[in-house]
């Protein structure tokens, strides 16, 4: 039984299997997991994640269960351990959006039915499934390379981006302010992977050198959830690092904008950029539908 | 495509064909929305509503998926049209119970799907159809006519009874306190509309001459949600206007009285009078259930 | 209408049904309850509960309302004779979890749906169904008796505990700390129903006389959901009441434990003997889902 935590433990064929079939699916609807249930733990937020993966599973045929971690007893100290015990012998699938990505990989050690990462702190790998619908659909793929730029923290969804770009054997340049760091796992794991598959990544402490010559931007926000403390300091950190009509003209003229949402206008991107590429950052957001549906179909072997 | 936020974009011929529709469905139960799907977005808490939406589109043979906007990232900030652009573009239908009016007008603007209004400060439409189901089951409705009173705060479900019966030809006599008003737009739409349809509205600011000749006596609690800190002021305001024995013989003698619940004995109705009548309140609070399904029918071009 | 508040109300056969019933339905699963409706109701948090009744009305072909009393008008001080005539109206089951046993007395009153208990401070009778389901599959059962020791509070698990075994004619010891007592209704009931039963009851305020000679070993949380303040002055209270190793050794050499969860290791069970049972008692908690669906069709006439 797989997991699906990390993109790093998928490879290449997995991950291009998996978006194939997203486009099947989207085209062709079928009741693929009919009468599978699906547990859904948030212990955050959620719009896009929560609708993509209860929306998935119904139209698939099955059943989503949205359980806040407030109301569980998780939220009274019941070990992960023992929540897993449970919910894992229960369902078919455990979808997670944790504050911690240690709690998933302890959920998943006593899990009996695959556990998806819905985001950490860590990493958001079926984001960067959407992405790469999206960015497939829109024709940015070109001889096998995809070149994207990616100004912002360098949290979660940057660092699932390093790693899909690293199995991949994508072109990826990363801008994120000089006093911040790319996690060692991550960055390690890229640079490796990166020598087997081809891909180019690069780091800077800029947005102009990172945008140069890119089919693809993508950013995020700069203050996480659980951030908010820190929203004076992080927003000083990131002064110049806004995506305006100015940032945009660096990359190639034809270059999409990606965000996985929500969008703060004039911190991480300008209102007008945000709204010139409103069409495809929308698509992109409805797209988690249909590669949560084909990831699912994937961890039950029915793909 | 159109959206149910307000009955004034309503013809009478729309709002007939509803109530019809909802008697055949209550009658004959049939599953005409296969597999549509419905969010429910929550600003404010919810039991009739809630349950009447989310079993009207399950019994129907779609799903619902209940979001409480805390949940969300709505919650957070993100803009109601972005959270529009990615919720409208996911389901078949979208129902709302917000703080203000406007988020309704903002999301139905951005949104693919139709926008439901399940209750905003402004008016509660779907709370009107359940009470003219109510009414013809009942038999209150003679020679195309209802004599309705209305006494209680000048907001949401006066509004919208005002605009029903303007629109149905109705006659109804509205009981507010002295300093009390009703919307401004909601007034001129009455008296015109009324002009057109023969309706017979009359404002008063004392119960004894709104409930004389009534057939139905509807009322409502003084204080809605949000509006806890003004209790005491508005317990003074509406000294004199509750519903008990004394009053309810001032109207026919067969009158029925619609609650739309929650109920708050001895404020704006006596325990006395709402026992005696809860037969009937029941049945309007469980009515919510058919309505509904009609208008996602309705909407769904499906009837 | 037969509601599901206490296991007072059942006969041995009535239970002994419902787990034969069980057995059958987790062997062969069936769609008994197609397109039933199960409205649930928490006053506090659930896991075990949540996930069992809710994929239990699932499997069985209908559909589960998950319903937080906060997000209610019940939340905002709706009596609950008012919620129960609206939801009781509308939904084929109610269940229930509240912080007074006494709002389930109420909503049973006025429901027009079996209601049942989901956890109250006196009684937890669908545990017991999960627990007695588990005995019978581990073989603990023999002769027409379980030999059971409860080691732990006099509240809601001791109490359906002591019903129970009054009802089947077991034999169960209870140790509870000196300066507690067992509810007065339950201990008249469990007395006199063991006369006709043969049932053997002791009660003891130390673990070594409970666990002499026992095939079964339960106990529970010192401290239930909502005395988190009294903490400190519990855990004097159960002072050498903990489940260890060595005090399994007082039981027979294979006895089981069986703990409700959640577990509070070095409380109430040492880490060590919650581990070394631990297959047994993950088991108890998804023999929940079967018991659920067992009641479930039991209460609709479908068994």
């Amino acid at each position: 039984m797989r997991h699906f935590l990390t993109l790093m433990d998928f490879t290449k064929d997995d991950i291009l299997t998996i978006i194939d079939h997203a486009i099947k699916l989207k085209a062709n609807p079928k009741k693929l997991l009919h009468d599978k249930t699906l547990a859904m733990i948030f212990e955050k937020n959620s719009t896009r994640t929560r609708m993509a993966f209860e929306l998935a599973i119904t139209e698939l045929g099955g059943k989503a269960i949205f359980l806040n971690s407030n109301d569980l007893q998780l939220g009274r100290g019941e070990p992960i351990k023992d929540t897993a015990r449970v919910i894992g012998s229960m369902v078919d699938f455990v979808m997670m959006r944790v504050k911690n990505h240690d709690s998933l990989i302890e959920f998943a050690k006593y899990s009996k039915a695959p556990v998806i990462n819905g985001l950490s702190e860590l990493y958001h790998p079926t984001q960067i499934l959407g992405d790469l619908l999206t960015i497939k659909e829109w024709g940015k793929e070109k001889d096998n390379n995809v070149k994207i730029a990616f100004v912002g923290d360098s949290n979660n969804v940057c660092n699932s981006w390093l790693i899909a770009s690293a199995i991949l054997g994508y072109e990826i340049s990363i801008a994120i302010p000089e006093n911040y760091n790319i996690n060692t796992q991550v960055w390690d794991f890229a640079t490796k992977k990166s020598e087997i598959s081809g891909a180019k990544i690069s780091l800077f402490h800029n947005k102009f050198d990172a945008l140069k010559n890119k089919d693809v931007v993508i950013t995020d926000t700069w203050i996480s959830m659980g951030e908010e403390k820190e929203k004076e300091n992080k927003i000083k950190d990131f002064a110049g690092f806004i995506i305006d009509d100015d940032a945009m003209k660096l990359a190639n003229s034809n270059a999409i904008l990606l965000h996985c949402l929500p969008a703060y206008r004039d911190f991480e991107v300008s209102e007008a950029v945000f709204e010139k590429h409103s069409k495809i950052i929308f698509e992109e957001a409805v797209n988690r539908l249909y590669v949560v549906k084909a990831l699912l179909c994937f961890l039950n072997k029915n793909l």
